[in-house]
């Protein structure tokens, strides 16, 4: 990927109070307004032809030119008293008896569906809207296979490396560039302050795996308790995390059927609570405790995303017997879930090869009843640490074809490192046209307007409407000046793969032109017409490669 | 992609003759024999636990410390009197014959399959050697859907930019990387001398589109003849080419069903002659004259590759009129050219989203008697230019998985510039990526083996040896190095994202230790041993996160 920093004259922005502020290139801040009056943000890119394409928005005010950003003062809480003087319900309950929310009607527009299409979802368990009611600062957004794929980048300091401030940045500079939400994956130190940081100043949902912490706070597996979970999680839902990872479903007798796999058990929470059952040689505390949890998840709305403890972690251990039998419990989890009202999310793999990666979402669907799948990819082999983004671009584009609701992101870095800056960008594009992908292979009614735009830019030489239609407007214009630096070259009717006598497009110009000169609209009419005026068009050939300006 | 130089302590060699040599590293060049003693090729990754992998090397000399490279000289012929004595027969009419030529004994060896079953693949045409029979110094190679998916890299300067020398390199840096076939795309000047220069110097099949050349002689399309056009064929045919893309299928009535198309026709051979055809208002001279052109490549062993002169260029184009009508006149051609005992495969798109793919390869496969299927790409989606290696490579898998032979890339340069050594790179990169994805889908017998030697390793903590197994070695420790530069690290049973508390390979590991040390084998005696010994287990508790060293 180019490398790319902040920049005020590109969309890289200003880096100036310590986060990447500034509209991305060719394109500003609008809103669009509910029924009731409600303002849902859009990023309308404006096109020399006095077009302009309007296009989902995840970045917050930090792309507003007309907000003031002060990260220590943190975001508007833009929720805050939309549930005055309402009973405190989740949007699952709220949806069952039929009510529509302010967060329903919001993302109603912002997904341009209707608010009672939204509403049934949610109702029916296949979407979930991931949104603590004490993190106000969330512009609402929803999950589930009926609406627009979305995307995940993960954050998070280590025992290794990194600070607050960074974390902060990332989280702005992945929803920059379109991640949906941002999981937290802090381990080591300053976990809350840094988690703190992040919620107050985040426009998208916060996802945590509240595991990590508690052990943080024990030191090894084995001296985990329920107590000290609980109190975790309850820490983590004041502050108002939106959604949880919880790995309920690894049992102990599921323990064993890892022993023989290549990669044994990957996910971090995972083995730990592996660990734990192994070392106590008891049953999981977070399935025994699963239903107190419900409540306490209930009384916050917040979102739980089932974890995958035992995903695998390589092509040779995809769809065996210890992934299968976890995902049977965490259909039985989600049931229960549902029952007490929460809202829920399943997690899915990992490293799975292509042709067995539509199994995956076959079986959620049916043993976790539809509920929206949230998968890490999956890489579609092994063989390429460092290109991580794109093995598992590929797999989760199938993936996500085949009805997953949300990808979590893969960086460069996969396997080997912590992500930077650039890996992060990196990670959140190649998910962007992963998620891209599968809407168009879903058929979303809107996913191809984007396309057809910067196709008919493309064709009529507009090349900085190209640049601004795409998911990166720096790196394709930057690519662009390599080879023809000079501004005039924007407008030129050639590109530099070809050279100007060689250009594809000018001759179908010229088939075109032909036929609106003759006032000939069907293809039998172009036909019939270029046969009569085949002499006319032979003197008229000398002009194919000659700009059509002339 | 990260940036790499030539340096002598990396596998990306040293540019001392003006290209890149030395070995990949972490691996070196070995030899296995064939029956009848011919020396094939591979790559040896020697592995820390005594354990090596020998996988596909399209490399060349290049990479053998042993051999002495000359750009001047050339490389040696190494099929120079394969043919001595034999009647003048392309591979597919002794394949017919029931003869089995050393060029698919050297591919049986090569792809690890019974010599039988290539002559009969290629008897049936399922299957072509692209071997010029003055291409001496190609390293025999297959192009079929029951073999290993290839990669094909394009290079080749244009009126724009670039030189011979830097061609070269890039032909013998793409092969190095894993292209399978170099399709030289020059246009402008020097085109004969540039592509004398990579012939020379090439151990891979190259390819050509003729009808540039014919361009650059005529200056505009509607002075092309057939005769221009023969004799440049033929030019090329004297010089070596393996295989050359003729855009036959492009017919006068075909021209007007691209006229309402968003982006017409990209094509540039195809545009080429959809201008002759309507400036002179006459069916294609390509079309017409087929059979003598088919004469002319059978008495070299040149392959055709049937250009998709009217392929989509973008989303909005995929699977229309235009580019399955010229698909049905290519299967007509293919049992032309099968008559006349020449080697076919056909070429496809181009931009297409991902529920549209599977069709194409139907489609070609039922229509051209299942000739090789050669695509670029499909990109699933336009909205990504900078990023096209990754909107193809996720088409590329798809389409690989459905049945395409031969994949040909698309760098990240693709709509905007012309690609550099680093492009080429993370092009290649990207299609071994999505080639290697289709072969495991396919469920190629050997496919895994890579996949799985690479994630024992990453289990194992054998860092160099995950390296050295993965598609690029110094990007892999590179990355690696940026968060855990110290050597120890390189050994360290830890990785940098979680760190040493949080290895969640370690608990896996500790879980497999305990089975072994107790000797149990069967995932019920581990359990069942877990249970008698869980106190064992306990106090040994504390290990969990401990190096197995200790």
């Amino acid at each position: 990927m180019a490398d790319v920093y902040p920049n005020e004259s590109t969309s890289n922005g200003t880096a100036a109070p310590g986060v990447t502020t500034g509209a991305i290139r060719g394109s500003h801040k609008v809103h669009h307004h509910t029924e009731s009056g409600l303002r849902v943000p859009a990023r309308r890119i404006e096109l020399s032809n006095g077009e302009h394409l309007d296009v989902y928005d995840t970045s917050g005010p930090y792309t507003d030119e007309n907000a003031e950003i002060d990260v220590h003062a943190g975001i508007p809480p833009l929720r805050r008293g939309w549930t005055d003087g309402r009973e405190h319900r989740t949007q699952l309950e709220w949806a069952r008896q039929g009510v529509i929310t302010r967060e329903m009607e919001y993302i109603a527009t912002r997904e341009d569906v209707s608010a009672e299409f939204v509403r049934s979802e949610v109702a029916a368990g296949r979407a979930v809207i991931p949104a603590n009611r004490r993190h106000p600062e969330t512009e609402p957004m929803i999950i589930g296979k009926n609406f627009l794929v979305k995307v995940n980048a993960n954050i998070g300091n280590s025992a290794v490396t990194s600070s607050v401030e960074e974390e902060v940045e990332k989280m702005v500079w992945a929803s920059r560039w379109g991640a949906d939400t941002i999981m937290d994956l802090s381990t080591g130190s300053r976990i809350h302050e840094t988690r703190e940081a992040i919620l107050r100043n985040s426009p998208v949902p916060i996802g945590t795996v509240p595991i990590y912490q508690a052990m943080e706070k024990v030191g090894d597996p084995a001296e985990l308790t329920w107590e000290t979970y609980r109190d975790t999680v309850i820490e983590q839902c004041e502050q108002g995390v939106d959604y949880m990872t919880v790995h309920a479903g690894v049992l102990l007798r599921y323990v064993p059927m890892t022993a023989q796999r290549v990669t044994g058990i990957v996910s971090r929470g995972g083995s730990i609570m592996a660990a734990w059952c192994l070392a106590h040689h008891r049953e999981s505390f977070l399935y025994e405790h699963f239903s107190e949890l419900c409540e306490i998840l209930r009384s916050y709305d917040v979102t739980f995303s089932l974890g995958d403890g035992l995903r695998p972690g390589s092509i040779a251990d995809a769809n065996d017997r210890a992934q299968f039998a976890e995902l049977e419990t965490l259909g039985e989890l989600t049931h229960i879930a549902r029952e007490h009202g929460v809202q829920v999310m399943i997690e899915g793999p990992g490293h799975v090869p292509m042709h067995k990666i539509a199994e995956n979402v076959r079986r959620e669907e049916e043993l976790c009843g539809e509920a929206p799948f949230y998968t890490l990819g999956p890489l579609a082999t092994d063989i390429a640490p460092a290109y991580d983004h794109i093995t598992s671009a590929i797999g989760a584009a199938e993936i996500g074809r085949a009805g997953t609701a949300m990808l979590c992101y893969v960086t460069p870095k996969e396997h080997l490192g912590l992500p930077n800056r650039d890996d992060v960008k990196a990670g959140v594009i190649a998910y962007k046209i992963a998620a891209h992908s599968a809407d168009l292979a879903k058929g979303h009614p809107r996913a191809q307007e984007r396309d057809d735009a910067l196709s008919k830019a493309r064709f009529e030489f507009r090349w900085n409407d190209q640049f601004n239609l795409s998911l990166d407007p720096d790196t394709a214009r930057a690519y662009h000046d390599e080879t023809l630096p000079a501004e005039p070259a924007k407008t030129a009717h050639f590109c530099s793969m070809c050279g100007p006598k060689f250009c594809s497009m000018k001759i179908t110009q010229d088939v075109r032109d032909y036929a609106n000169r003759h006032g000939l609209t069907s293809v039998e009419a172009i036909e019939a017409g270029m046969r009569e005026k085949s002499e006319e068009f032979t003197s008229s050939g000398g002009r194919v490669y000659l700009p059509v300006a002339e």
